[in-house]
């Protein structure tokens, strides 16, 4: 149990992510925060910048200094884009600092698997961190609890990943479902793009459309199967598409697999999977025929999973909901924060659900 | 070629489908509207209703009334809950009237089939109309159009199924991709839910939330089922989960599915889809890493199809977006009714595309 | 300050003002939800309906009964279509019980006002009840707080009133600006609409559009009318255009007044706007030149404020938002209700801003 | 009449008001697109960037050249950022090509006028052009055609002065209202902030919120204003706010005055108005008490007007909405184009309005 605060800094603390973390810490009593790291808005006040989410003291955001860093903080959060992570984390870990990184720089085991799918990012960072890839700690909270509590170093699941890892594990890990043929299709809110100015994140391009992007080789896919292949011993392929929809904040993914057991029924599996997440109380299964709304989870740090069987053949569907930047960001990396500074994993974290 | 024009009834003309329909006829040369059915709304002048979408002449609308329709009509849309055509059709038939039905009352070939999937206006309805089932004609516009031009009774298919059926039918008719296992994960934007208030419809309640209904068993799996059997030659067993999305018009549909002949590449099963529907400007085959927006088919007729394979495994994705109330619903009624009126298929549906 | 816990009973619980009652009381410390009444839902269990939201023990909905209110409850929260709560609030009043109403039926000093308003309503009601009109408190919580805290019947505003008598109130009390031609113009989010199925207010007609309606003769117009001119003391007339826009929660109101002194500067009177409300951490008013979305309060009980003068001319706009539901209805009943509990006006309504 | 195509250079044929230019002439019979200049697109093809608004023929985009322009066209659409079109305008000019300007440029009679609001754009560009902002014919179509008709270079209207101009000016010109208190309020869609990516028109930022911005001094009072006094005889302040809604087409103004007769009754005006415009069929006066949604107007070149007198005191509200791309930007420059042209006003303009 900590006593003291732990003193935390956020860097890129203006983005959607780093608006979470501010959110999440500014009246937590396990933490202060310490320094905001931005760079477009350094020199700014945040509370002139967001007068709607004042944080006491009123601080100024700052450009990236390792060394206010290390000398005010125990921790740093790192909402940066791709690579840039990889810049500072190596020099913050050597001055002791413990790094919750929610970018994908150290998501992979393998700095070779990263700079084959982040090549844009690695021609420009020339990355040789190998080692650091290989130790740091895969964040599912719920799953890699221990370790993570002891990590020095971890890598926030990206959001799609966190949305379908958790349902899937437990079939895939237990050898319940077949490895081979999981299709996922996730639909995604825009929050999810960032909130650097994009064309085709306008309200006029995104509003009253759909669309698919990254068939087959988006970038998650990868994430996805490298953790699916780890927990089942097997190299599993998937088939992910994610789907950009019109609402701000929601992730909803529909995942398709296969029972090795056809006599399974719906029941037996929502029990199974209520059974392995009995401890977390953030991971709601849902009774049987009730499929939930993004709503449900809207600004919350809760996911909620349905899923049922067809009984003529054995296929089964798993639907989660969750919030991209609570769950599937910010929210996933303040319960890793409260595991390796050993406080209760969901503490500060109990966040109302409106409706609607 | 039609010399005359043809006199159409529009039954159920102020829901969703049935504005549609007014829509594309009342300006069309073709055809003139001689009866507007509805029930609530009978007795109103339809352009006080509707001052944004004027009809000359100002027509009243009227209670159903067979004989003013079989007097005044040649051919009769009927846009009404499922279960009331199958109480009209038989005598408009019976008269000489033509009947293009949007609803699923015969969209089956088995009336049994109806019953069980329908089993809740069966238990109101109590049809008895066998033979007309087996009779009726799937209105797939493009793939049936020999039929539909002698047919006296069209089916329209419903939208979910016309979302996936044009991209998969050159495939599963030609045996190039494996019966078993398709999954349809299908996005909806809520007009496919009719005019009528329902809570579950409202602003309110979908506006900022995206949720999956009818797992396993909806209704339109059933039919989809039936038609790729019908084209297969084999008993199919899909899966298909239908979404709904924070958008008034639009669907998309991604389809999962595998390839016999793992060697077939993304563009060889383009230039094949492409060369099956090479007659019909209204589907538009994507050039290869382009992917729609339902935004681009938005109060059209048209419908875009992208498809790429995953070379490591042979898994192919299909996605096809439309206007759910055109070429989903209206839209396809007004081809049919071109075929059966001996006037080329698109007359009349050449629809401009807004951007943005 | 109170010592136990008071018991409440919420009626009318499954409607949106209900569930934000339900929402914020659900786990204060210094209530208990002893009865949840409703109609259609009535012997349902709240946490079968409402999974997101749960309440503790899962209580089940009732019937409305004013036998068991009296037995278990100090104060009843009534959130039920208007004319229905004068049928029981005089029985409730009468066991002792204090009555929190949220529909407009104690809102006019005179009942007759209220049977001209409201004489849909009145016709079906017949209602008698004009002391009860007259001593009923109006529940602007930061204005009437000194009468609310001693009242035993509140008559909580309505939303567009809310909205725009709170930055009103000090310029006309105190004679700043001219009592004539004050033009009020609000947008509301559909929720004000409520949760009952109308075809208005489903997805499809509200989105992707905006609409003005109730011009010159809404009903709020009566409610604004009496409650400025009971503070100013003269009879004024404004002209109010409330407009449904396409978003869930969320009001913003625009008003334009005319400055007595044209000689006011826009900081001069921010100064007051801001001293006037001093005591009030909710009611934030913003420097100048920052102007609020109604994001800002989204999902909480805040009210921001901006202000500027025209310099020409003396012309004043004023900017308000708040959350339709909680400041403009279910918050605001929590801080009466807390008034007349003695327990502190904001006590459990400290509510967090999400962004985005 | 003109019986030769006349030949259109589209400068700025990518942003949104480009893109509804070539939606409107590329199957238009009166017109041939030969030129489409933009400058990030610049070297494209544009069936490729607009696989779904094709145009016959496949052109390249190009970078802006006054001499292909000249040798190619009669006439040039302008739909480029304030300030540009001031650089090639009068070059164009002089070769004798016409101009239609959708920018700022030439709205005012006088450049000083200009160079005051406008003067971020001025100290860039530094314009000279003195006499050609005296001699550009304003282009609001229904008012002044007869200049339009015989003009070398017309400067459209922005969408909000066009949304309420052509409401105000049958009142204000006869001086049936007062010119002294008239407040505009009113409501865009995020289109009409163009699609270059901005972070405040991301879909996450808009959605679900609603703002104000521009208080007192947004850039169109004074092009609202200059109209006004114009047209009145009488120098003219108005109070103009404008929103951002979160659709993604649509306007609507809310305008209030104050009759001079207060014996005149809606009825009177609404008769005044329509005699006004009768012989315009774009613009729509509604019967009483109908108030029109912006869904309406959109995708069409239509504004529909709605008003009301308030009978105690003779204050007037009008309402009118309009699509802000086509009647309040493209659309009214095709209409300008059409009478420079001598073509019928509304020729190829005749869009079909959907529902839902």
């Amino acid at each position: 149990m900590a006593i003291e605060k732990m003193n935390v800094a956020i860097v890129g603390a203006t983005g959607y992510g780093g608006i979470q973390l501010v959110n999440l810490l500014r009246n937590n009593d396990n933490y202060e925060i310490k320094f905001l790291g931005g760079h477009k808005s350094a020199g700014s006040k945040w509370n002139e910048l967001f007068p709607f989410i004042k944080i006491k003291g009123d601080p100024v955001i700052q450009e990236i200094n390792l060394d206010i860093i290390s000398d005010n903080c125990d921790v740093a959060l790192l909402s940066l884009p791709n690579g840039i992570s990889s810049t500072i984390t190596p020099r913050l870990l050597s001055k002791g600092i413990k790094i919750i990184d929610l970018s994908a720089d150290y998501r992979y085991k393998s700095l070779n698997k990263w700079k084959e799918i982040y090549s844009r990012e690695d021609s420009k960072y020339k990355r040789e961190d190998y080692e650091l890839c290989s130790k740091a700690v895969y964040g599912i909270s719920e799953i890699n609890f221990e370790n993570i509590s002891k990590a020095d170093l971890i890598a926030c699941p990206g959001c799609y990943p966190t949305s379908c890892l958790i349902p899937l594990i437990p079939f895939v890990s237990q050898g319940i479902i077949e490895n081979e043929g999981i299709v996922i299709d996730s639909k995604s809110g825009t929050s999810g793009g960032g909130r650097d100015p994009k064309q085709n994140l306008l309200f006029s391009e995104t509003g009253e459309g759909i669309s698919a992007y990254g068939l087959i080789n988006h970038r998650h896919t990868s994430e996805i199967e490298e953790n699916l292949s780890l927990i089942s011993g097997n190299q599993m392929q998937i088939t992910f598409t994610p789907h950009l929809v019109p609402l701000v904040r929601g992730m909803l993914s529909t995942m398709y697999g296969r029972l090795k057991d056809p006599g399974l029924t719906s029941s037996d599996c929502k029990i199974l999977l209520k059974n392995y997440y009995r401890k977390f109380s953030n991971i709601k299964v849902l009774s049987e025929e009730v499929y939930p709304s993004t709503k449900w989870a809207k600004y919350t740090n809760d996911i909620y999973i349905s899923l049922k069987v067809d009984k003529r053949n054995g296929r089964i569907i798993f639907i989660s909901v969750l919030d991209n930047l609570l769950k599937g960001q910010a929210g996933q990396a303040i319960q890793n924060l409260n595991l390796i500074s050993g406080i209760s994993m969901n503490d500060g974290l109990n966040l109302t659900s409106h409706y609607p």
